[in-house]
């Protein structure tokens, strides 16, 4: 499929979103499923869910409790720059020094006067800038104009011209007036970015007012003094792993957000990939507490815990509900306890991990086969036309397989007897349907479609031998006509998967080759989105609203500082 | 002129103000003027200023104390409106009854909505009003489109379409961005409104807002318990004086505002009428004395009472210096000592009151009559072509014998020993060069101009006897070539001229018929500018910038409740 089919289609996709989005509202069935057939009795699911009705309160008074105090890092801007049209440049622009900040300061303005500042790195925080005046008192308001960007498309292209699926409000454009001069603003909300545009719209043409300063406050859940110490092999490694951990740095909030710019929600999956990443780099523990007890408070009245939560003004649980998110529940948990130690937790928390239970096996057949289920949102990555079926079958069993041994850590041992049989019957059923020793590659969907996807999830899940693995993945990567990942998400668990297949090489490669590329662009925090070879590419229908800090892509850390441990 | 031309002219006034508004900078001199002539020592004038100099810090510290804290009167909107085009309405707009606020509350919202809310008067302050959320989280930020307006046709114009010469920043729209929802917002800014127009930019198409609540919050340093008692005779003397003092209300604030809309500064001229309509209704006498001491404390270093001050962020002098405004600070000072009994407040001040004679005396020749001087800002009216010289000859002199009855007041009669003798002088000067017997007029200027103005301020001054007094009004009001006045500012000083004379059918009739055709047209406060017939007339070149609460405007009630007193 070529690039702009992809688009558009990824576009239609997210536009449909909220239609799939809505997640299972219908209580567990057991009948019929390999629930039934391994003897996972429903007695079991409901006395976990007593326990979280009774434990639900408790769990946001803990999030709560576990906020963090945020980091205010003081910044400057380091230059004035202006954003030229270049075709060798990502998405065609490229941020040209024009002199120094203060070289805009101090001077009177006039309507229209504009200039792009430059904070040298990418931050989520508040802008500062103090306005003054000349002669004589600045005798109407100053309205100005400032838009703010992660990336140069942003401060180059006209927000008007915004024509995506997502809400246009995302966009991060203000229109400000000023009474009093001279003052300092800090500005109330909080933005992504590291250009910032202003413009004088309208202001007094006897009375002039200029800029005396500007400054920023980058806001952060992250302590640089917390941060591990590591020692890159090469500047390659370097690069990524500074990129990397402002990414996450930048990400992490009052919760771990997914992205500071858009949507700053907290989500199940990209909240895994982070608290991974967390562990070797800044390791706030109180943070990941905080985000797991906010989706664990916010789970449905069914037990569902939250695929994505909003954490202001109060915890809310978001409108979806995504199955691949949910499975990964509880290796999120199992490595939270394994991280910080906190047993207390892990053992609070468990009977909503185990509840999950009940919701990734209903679509598994009693052979162990996942059906791929239309009341769910099956994402594993952002792809229109991605087969689900084979990938969404590794990533419950990666679940089951957590829940197992997180199980043995809290000696509860007794209400996960069931699940060693469901796993030989989800493996069993992979093997069977999903492994074509032919081709020596897992298939997915009545149209046995091949995919990366596939290959890494049952990878992950232990369903291959080593050599079967080692096969897939290779071959796969070598097809053309495979369905590749679209986001730095899957790129994440196809690195996983080589590192855990014995193919450190190529996962070394592949790492640096995918998320290299992103640093040779000049990015300096990793983007929601990459194809390599499309600038352009968004789910959303414009580049102008991906997310280009996206915590998501933050792992080429966790890789780095794991030392090709999966 | 006609007004299409009239409106033109004034528009270009308006833009070149600033050129001619920077007053004088130059030390007066007394040589070849009427001082010297009438033994008015420069050592005299220097004496003052030492004693300006010694207690200018101590005005500004007073009028800090004498700060008022504003009262908050909490409002709801009464109605929603439609504003329909309607050729007999004020501007052709008409604000048409469309439903309660209720009925745009509690239901989601999407691009493109549209309300407006009718706060059902006229006032200064704060906008108030809650988000809210429906079945789902509320999933991207709110941008939202606000538009304040005084008078319909701020609500049913574009702001876009806005090309007049004052700043466009005066306009009250905004765009803001709600990232939290449900909140309650209370606008940091204050706007002077009756309308708002709410318009939905973007928000979610998933989890939809909505409004629960308005609200606003009116500020003024007017405390409705003090409202002196008043019995109208009629219902037109109750329109009028209920629509004055709204106008004095709202223009109230922690300084006498000319307008709250626009420009929100402390203009002496201003100050003047105000003071006197407070006297007889809110009988705030620290605003007054914080007013007065604001203009004093930011006296230009040659000793020249501010014409115009701002407030904030600390008081500062405006670059304008007017003559006619610099005579009235006498009789500011004057009836506020009448009005208040302050007296240690009026010897404080006296000094400054004192050196304005130095200023304003300087453009009077050895003979007594004003050469009219370019280096002030001659105001009187907004009027492009209204020659000046007998209206400043007339305020000069009134100016003069309020010092005189201010020393006498005060126990200073040393000091103006000058004075009667200059008042001598002008008097006569007036009768010679600028009464015309055969006409029954006062003439001004080499075409010997004939002006409602200089009729008002050479009676007000007490030149004419009190027939030729009422010949000359009398006689210019059935003049049609003579120049009129096109604000309510210089229509005030008619009524008082006329009531001077012994006129009060004629006052009283005028006062009517000017201000009540306001009152039919739909007026909640009384307007900056307002010529019978031309609905769109503005100083600045669109009556979108026109201010529609003018503190100028707000005499009615004085008259009323003065019953006939000039």
């Amino acid at each position: 499929m070529n690039t702009s089919i992809k688009l558009l289609a990824i576009g239609l996709l997210a536009s449909g979103l909220s239609v799939l989005a809505q997640g299972p509202h219908k209580a567990p069935k057991s009948e019929g499923t390999l629930k039934a057939a391994v003897g996972a009795q429903p007695d079991l699911f409901a006395q976990q869910m007593k326990l979280i009705e009774e434990r639900r309160a408790a769990w946001l008074a803990k999030a709560e409790a576990a906020t963090p105090k945020l980091q205010r890092l003081p910044l400057k801007p380091v230059a004035l720059v202006k954003v030229e049209k270049d075709a060798a440049s990502f998405q065609g622009w490229k941020a040209v020094a024009a002199g120094k900040p203060e070289s805009v300061c101090n001077k009177p303005l006039k309507p229209g006067d504009s200039f792009i500042l430059d904070f040298g790195e990418h931050f989520a925080g508040q802008f500062i800038f103090s306005l003054r005046a000349f002669e004589i008192p600045v005798d109407a308001p100053v309205r100005l104009g400032l838009m703010f960007g992660e990336v140069p498309a942003e401060v180059a292209e006209s927000p008007d011209s915004y024509s995506g699926t997502l809400t246009r409000s995302w966009l991060q454009d203000e229109v400000f007036n000023f009474d009093d001069v001279p003052q300092t603003v800090t500005l109330p909300r909080r933005y992504a970015f590291r250009y910032v545009k202003v413009t004088v719209i309208s202001c007094s043409k006897h009375g002039k007012f200029g800029f005396s300063d500007f400054a920023a406050t980058a806001l952060t859940a992250a302590d640089e003094k917390q941060l591990a110490p590591f020692t890159p092999r090469n500047a390659t490694e370097a690069a990524l792993d500074r990129v990397a951990c402002r990414t996450l740095r930048d990400c992490m909030q009052t919760v771990f957000e997914d992205g500071p710019k858009r949507d700053r929600r907290l989500w199940l999956g990209d909240l895994r990939l982070q608290a991974q990443a967390n562990y070797v780099t800044y390791r706030n523990y109180d943070l990941v507490k905080r985000s797991i007890y906010i989706l664990a408070g916010t789970a449905t009245e069914l037990g569902l815990v939250g695929t994505c939560s909003f954490e202001r003004p109060t915890p809310s649980r978001g409108g979806n509900s995504i199955l691949d998110y949910t499975a990964l529940f509880a290796p999120t948990v199992l490595e939270y306890l394994e991280a910080s130690g906190d047993r207390a937790t892990a053992e609070d928390l468990w009977p909503l991990v185990l509840k999950q239970l009940d919701f990734t096996l209903e679509p598994v057949n009693t052979e162990g086969l996942m059906i791929t289920p239309k009341s769910w949102w099956c994402f594993i990555d952002w792809h229109r036309t991605l087969d689900k079926q084979a990938p969404e079958q590794g990533a419950v069993l990666y679940g089951l397989k957590a829940t197992l041994k997180l199980a043995e850590k809290l000696g509860k041992g007794k209400e996960v007897a069931f699940v060693p049989a469901a796993i030989a019957k989800i493996e069993a059923a992979a093997r069977k349907h999903l492994w074509d020793e032919n081709l020596g590659l897992f298939i997915s969907g009545p149209k046995r479609e091949v995919s990366w996807a596939s290959q890494a999830w049952l990878v992950l899940a232990g369903v291959p031998t080593q050599a079967q693995a080692q096969r897939a993945l290779k071959g796969v990567m070598a097809r053309a006509d495979a369905e590749k990942p679209m986001t730095p998400y899957m790129h994440h668990y196809v690195v996983a998967a080589l590192l855990a297949a014995g193919l450190q090489e190529e996962g070394w490669r592949h790492m640096q080759g995918y998320w290299g590329e992103m640093v040779r662009k000049g990015a300096d925090t990793f983007w929601e989105v990459y194809v390599s070879g499309d600038d352009f590419l968004s789910p959303y229908g414009s580049h102008l609203m991906n997310s280009y800090c996206h915590a998501w892509s933050c792992t080429p850390t966790y890789f780095l500082r794991n030392g090709g441990k999966p």
